[in-house]
C-alpha cells in the first residue's frame, strides 16, 4: 500500500529493476496541460545510469513511453500511464545474491516482510524504482508552469562528499551551472576533488555518500497543510522515500539548534507590497506554510552499500557466511542523486498547489515578486 | 485535509489554542483493546506545561474524556474521540497579535493561506494542537502492547541543548531516567548544565533550541511500506509534523555521509535463530523495513520563535513595525518535546504494524527476541 | 476505518447512542465561510425524533456545540469539530438486547465482527449516528452557497410508505411543501393516508418501509470523477450508507430496463447558450459526470426492524430463543429518513467541487441557467 | 482523482479506449499468492467483445501482460502491474464524434468537465476501462482463495432483458450454468426469447437494457466498515461506476418496501453452531457487516446508447444538429456485464477481507459452514 504519493496529484509507481518494466499512473492531473513524451524523456536521461564515467557504467536506454491520458498533446484529465520497459537484465551476476542477504541492503527485511523477493536484482528497492518518480515529476513541472507564473525554479546540487564541501550559494545556483559537470556539484573549485575522490574510493572498492542540497525559488506562500502534512513534513518524507537517504534538514536544519530565539528568527520587512523576512532561517516554510522565501534543504545520502570486498553476511538459510559485491555499482550515488531529489521536489509542490486550489483557491495567493 | 494521520490506524485532529477545545478521533483501532481514561491522561500529563521551572508556567489541567468508542473498559472498534477542553484563555496578551505577524512565528503563513487567522492564540499553530497526538498516541501504545509480546519501547531524551551535548546511550537508556530530571536528558552530568542554560537565556527574554533522540527498541522486522511510505519516510514525516523541527535524521544519519561504505555497512551474524547487524548505522531500517535493531532517529528542534525582547517585523495591514513578545512561553521547548517525539512513534509503529497484518498477517514476523 | 466520507471535503463522524455524544469533524473546509451554530442546529432540529405523532416520542434535544475550526462567525479552513452531547440514556430498556440478537439488526454481525458491542443502544448501528453527517452536511451547504451562485437546491421527499405512492414532480417540488406536513411528502393527497398507515401499523406492533425520492436542482455541469468515483456511484454509496437502506436508483433506474435505446435516450437541444436534454432518463449525470439537469434519484429503506412483537431469533450464547421488541421506535423511519437523504447529498456535491476545483478549477464551469 | 479503488487491497486503472493501453496496478496485494498470467487472461476473454452473435463483432485480442510484482509464479507483495495494449483501432469510424456529442453518453459531459476528450472512441467512457478492473479482480479472487477456504463464490447473470425476466434461483445457480447460454442468464427457457429480443432489436437499429442478479456464496460474517463503507454501500459504488448502470438494490430491495416489519424480518436460528436466518431480506448484511448468508443484489443497466437511428442533438459549437450511430456496437450489454459485475464485487471483498485483518484479524471470523 506504499506506492503512492501525493493526495490531489497522486501518482502510484511499480516495477521492479528485472521483470517487464516500470512505470507510474498519475491521477488527478488537470486536464489541457501541454505534454509531450519528450518533456518526461529529457528527465529521465538525466537519472539513468551511464552518463559519465563516476557512474555505474550499466546502459539502460530508459524510453519512455505514454500509455494513456494524453491525446493530442494534451493532457485529458484521465490518468496518465508512463511505461518505461526494462533492459540490459544480467541476472548471472545476481545470482549469489539469491541466497545471501547484502550487508545494508534491503535483502533481509524484503524476506523478513513478504516471505519472498525479486532476488535478480535490487527488486523494489533498486534505484531503478526511481524511474516512475522523475517521470511523473516531469508532468507535475509541467502543471506548476501552466498554473503558477512565474513557475517556481527546482535546483539540486551536491553539497557534499564525505568530507569534501561545496560552497554554493543557494540564492544564485543554477540548474545549467549544475549539469555542467558530472558531479553535479555547484561549486567549481570541487568538481575536480569530488572526481578524484570518487574515482579513488571506486579503485579500491569501497564507496562514498554526502549530501545533496536543494533549493525551491519562487513557491507563493499558502502552500502545506497543517498539521500532518506540513510542507516541510511533505518534503522530508517525500526525500526520506528516495533509496539511501538517512536525513533531511530545512533553513537552519540541525545547525540551527546552536543558535538562540534572538539570532534564529527571521524578521519581516516590507519589500514594496510583498512580506519579506531579512533572514531564511525558516528556510521558507513557517507552521508548515510556504512563506514565499526560498525553499532550502539538505539530504544525506549514506555510501552505497555494494562494496566490491568481501563481507560478513548470513545465508537466507541463516548461516553465517561471506559475500564479495559484483556487478556495475555506482560508488558514489550523489550525481545521480541530484535528479531524483529535483524530481520529488515538484510532486510536493503540485499536489500542494492542487490541495490549496481545492480548499481556499490560488486566484488570491500572494504573488511571489521573483522576476523570472 | 492535512489533520489525519496514518492509513490503517488513523487519526484526525482538531481545534484551536482558544476555543471549545483540542481533541482528535481515531479509527481502524482494533477492537477488544483494553483501555482506561487514565492510560491517556498519564501521557497528556507529561505533555502540559507548567511541570517545572524550566517551562512555561502556563496552567492547563488539560483533562481528557473519551467521548466514544470505548464500552466497560474495551475499545469497540469503532471511533474513538477524544476531548480536551480549552481553559485559562487570556486573549488580552495575544491582543497586538491581532495586527502584527510574529517573527519566525505562523501568523503571516496562515493569513496567506487562508486569509484568517484566529490571532487570540497561536490558533491551530500552538503547540496545544499536539495534545491529539498524544492522547491517540497513548491508544496506538496499548494496541501495540496488545499485539506483539513483548511490546516495543520508545524512549526519547533531550541530545543537546544548544552547544551542550549529552552523552546517552539508546540502548540502555531507560524512560525512568529520563523522566527523572526535568530537562528529561538522559545524561546526569548534563542536567544541571542544561537547567542552567535555559534559566539564563530566559532571564535575558532569549530562547534555545536542541535535538531530541529516541530509541524504539523491541520493534520486530517487517515493518514500513516500500517505496513511499518507508518507516523512516513516515517517521520524518511525523516528526516534521510537529512545531518548531528543522531536521531529522535516522541512524548515522548526516554524520554518515562522512564514513566509506565500508566503514558504514552493519555486517549480519547470527545469533541463535535471529538476524542480527554488528554495527546499526542503519538505524534499524533497511530499504524503509525495521531489521530488528533498534531504530534510532534524531529530531532538530529551534529555539522557540517568541522572545521576550523588541524585534522588527510587519502588520497585518502590510506596514513596517516592531513587536515585543510577552505571555508566558517556554524558553526552551526540549522538555516538552520529547513526550511529542515518543508520541508520534507509536502511532507511526501501530499503522504499520496494521498495515502489515493487512496485506501479510502478522504471525510469521519474525521475532526480535528482546527480553522484555 | 470506515467512519471517514469524502476526499477534499472530509468528514469524520464518531459516536455510539449512549456514550459521551456523538460528532463530526470536517477537514478541507474552505476558509472564510460564514457559519453560525444555527445553522447547523436548524438541520439537527429536522433530524431528532420526538417531533410529531407518528414518530418516536424520545425527546433529544441534540443541542451541537461547535469545538474548533470557527472564529468570529467565519471557517478558520481548520478542521470543524461539531459535537452533540447523548441524553435520556434509558439502558434498561435495553437489557434484553445484552444476550440476545434483534433479528434485523446489527447486533450478531457487530459480535461477529468486532467480538463485542455497546448492547445497551444502537452502539454504532444507531440511527444516532447520522447526527454528524447531518451537522456536517449544513456546513457543506454553506460552502456550496458560498462558491456556487445560485446555490444548489436539494429537496427529498416520500415517495412511498409501503404500497402508498405519492404523486409529486422532482422539478417543482419545494422544501416547504415537504416540510409542511409531518409525513414530509410532497404529494397533499397522500398525507392522511400515510399518517393512517403509520398510526394503524404501530397500533398491530407492526413497522413499515417505503421510498425517498431526491431531486438537486441547480449542480453546475462537469462534477463526477470516472471512472470509480462517478457521481452517482458516490450518491449510492452515499445512500446505502444510511441505516436501513436497501436499493438506490437515478433517473430511469430499475423501470428504464423496460425501454429500448430510443426511448430512453435523452436527446440534448440548444436553450439559449445552455446545452440541455429534452428528457431527463439520465437523472442529470451522464458517464459519471453532472449534465447540468436536475439529479434525481430514489432510496428504498425497509420496514423498522424493531416490532412490538415476539420474534424467534438466537443468544449471544447461541441458543435458539425469541425477543419481543421494547422501547420507543418509529414505526416508519421515512419521515425522518428525508433529512438524512438531504444530508448525504451536499457531502457527496461538496466534495466533489473541491475536487473539481482541485483538478480543472471552477471558474469555467457551464453555468446552469437556473434562476434562483 | 477517480480512477483508484479499495482501501487496504487497492487499484489504480487508466486508459482510454483508443491510445498505448488500458491496464491496472494493484498495491498491497499479499505476497506469495500464485498467479499466472492465464488466470487473468481466462477473465479478460469472457469480457471481451466478439465472442458471440449477439454481441458487437468487434475483435480485441485484450492480451495481458504481466508488468511487475510478480515473480516466479508468486505475488511479491509489490505493486503488480497489468497492461492489455489497444488494438483496431478505427478512428475513422468516429469521426463525426469529435464534433457532436452523442445522446445520453459522456461526450458532453468529459467537455464540460475537462474541456477536452479524446473523441475517437469513448475514451476513458468505453467500456473497455473495465479491463482494468476485470484483470485486477482476477487477482483478488486469487487472494480470497488463498485467505479463505473455502473461497467466496461470485456467480451473476442476466435476470433480465426489457420485460423479459428469467427465474433462478440464487442459492443454485452456477457459473458453468451461466456460462452455458451466450445471454449468460441462469434461466434456460429464457436464453432464446432473449437471444430473439436482442437479434431483433438490433435488427431494427435500437437496443435494449435490463438487470444482472448477482449472488457472493461462503462470504464470512464480519466484512463491511460501518458507517461509510458499509458493505452493501460499497458494493453499491462498485456497481454504480459500471458504465451503463442506472440502479443497485440489495436483497429485497425496492420491493421489500412493500412487506411489514414483521413479513420483512430475518429470524435467527442455530444451525449447529453456526448462526444463520430463515429468511434472507437482508441479502446477506446487516448493519453494512456481511452476517454469513448469501450476499444477494441485482443491478439496472440501461438500453445502450449508441443507436443506428437518427437522433436530434448538439454540436461541440453549440449548435443543434442530428447524428446517426454507427460502427460496432453492443444491441445489449447486459451479456458483456455479467462478467463486470462478477469482477466488482471480488475486489470489494478482498479490500474488506484485508481492512478486516488489519483492524481484527481475520483468524476468528465465524465460519460459514458451507461445503466447497
Amino acid at each position: 500500500m506504499g506506492s503512492t504519493f501525493g493526495h490531489c496529484f497522486r501518482i502510484h509507481t511499480y516495477g521492479e529493476s528485472h521483470g517487464g518494466g516500470v512505470g507510474v499512473v498519475i491521477d488527478g492531473c488537470p486536464a489541457r496541460i501541454p505534454l509531450e513524451v519528450t518533456d518526461i524523456q529529457r528527465e529521465l536521461d538525466r537519472r539513468r545510469p551511464g552518463q559519465s564515467s563516476i557512474v555505474t557504467p550499466r546502459q539502460e536506454a530508459d524510453r519512455c513511453e505514454i500509455l494513456s491520458g494524453v491525446f493530442e498533446g494534451l493532457t485529458l484529465g484521465s490518468p496518465i500511464s508512463l511505461l518505461v520497459r526494462n533492459e540490459d537484465a544480467r541476472p548471472s551476476s545476481y545470482e549469489e545474491m539469491r541466497d545471501k542477504y547484502r550487508p545494508s541492503h534491503a535483502d533481509y527485511t524484503y524476506d523478513a516482510k513478504y516471505g519472498i523477493r525479486a532476488w535478480h536484482g535490487g527488486g523494489r528497492a533498486s534505484a531503478r524504482e526511481t524511474i516512475g518518480r522523475v517521470a511523473a515529476s516531469a508532468v507535475a513541472e509541467r502543471v506548476l508552469s501552466s498554473l503558477l507564473q512565474p513557475a517556481p525554479q527546482v535546483v539540486a546540487w551536491v553539497a557534499s562528499i564525505r568530507h569534501l564541501e561545496a560552497s554554493v550559494d543557494p540564492v544564485m545556483v543554477t540548474r545549467e551551472a549544475v549539469e555542467g559537470n558530472i558531479v553535479r556539484t555547484g561549486d567549481p573549485a570541487m568538481v575536480q576533488p569530488m572526481i578524484d575522490l570518487i574515482q579513488s574510493t571506486r579503485s579500491e572498492g569501497d564507496s562514498v555518500g554526502g549530501v545533496v542540497e536543494c533549493v525551491i525559488r519562487g513557491c507563493p506562500p499558502g502552500l502545506g497543510e497543517p498539521v500532518f502534512d506540513k510542507l516541510e513534513a511533505e518534503l522530508a518524507k517525500a526525500m526520506l522515500s528516495l533509496p539511501a537517504t538517512k536525513g533531511f534538514e530545512i533553513g537552519s536544519g540541525f545547525a540551527g539548534t546552536r543558535l538562540t530565539g534572538l539570532e534564529h528568527n527571521d524578521a519581516f520587512y516590507m519589500e514594496g507590497d510583498r512580506v519579506r523576512t531579512r533572514t531564511n532561517r525558516s528556510g521558507g516554510i513557517q507552521g508548515g506554510i510556504s512563506n514565499g522565501e526560498d525553499i532550502v534543504f539538505r539530504v544525506a545520502f549514506k555510501p552505497t552499500a555494494t562494496v566490491m570486498r568481501e563481507q560478513a553476511t548470513v545465508s537466507r538459510d541463516l548461516e553465517d557466511t561471506t559475500l564479495t559485491g559484483r556487478g556495475r555499482h555506482d560508488a558514489c550515488v550523489l550525481p545521480r542523486a541530484v535528479p531524483m531529489v529535483e524530481a520529488m521536489a515538484p510532486l510536493v509542490l503540485c499536489d500542494h498547489l492542487l490541495r490549496q486550489r481545492a480548499q481556499n483557491g490560488i486566484g488570491s495567493l500572494p504573488v511571489t515578486g521573483r522576476e523570472s
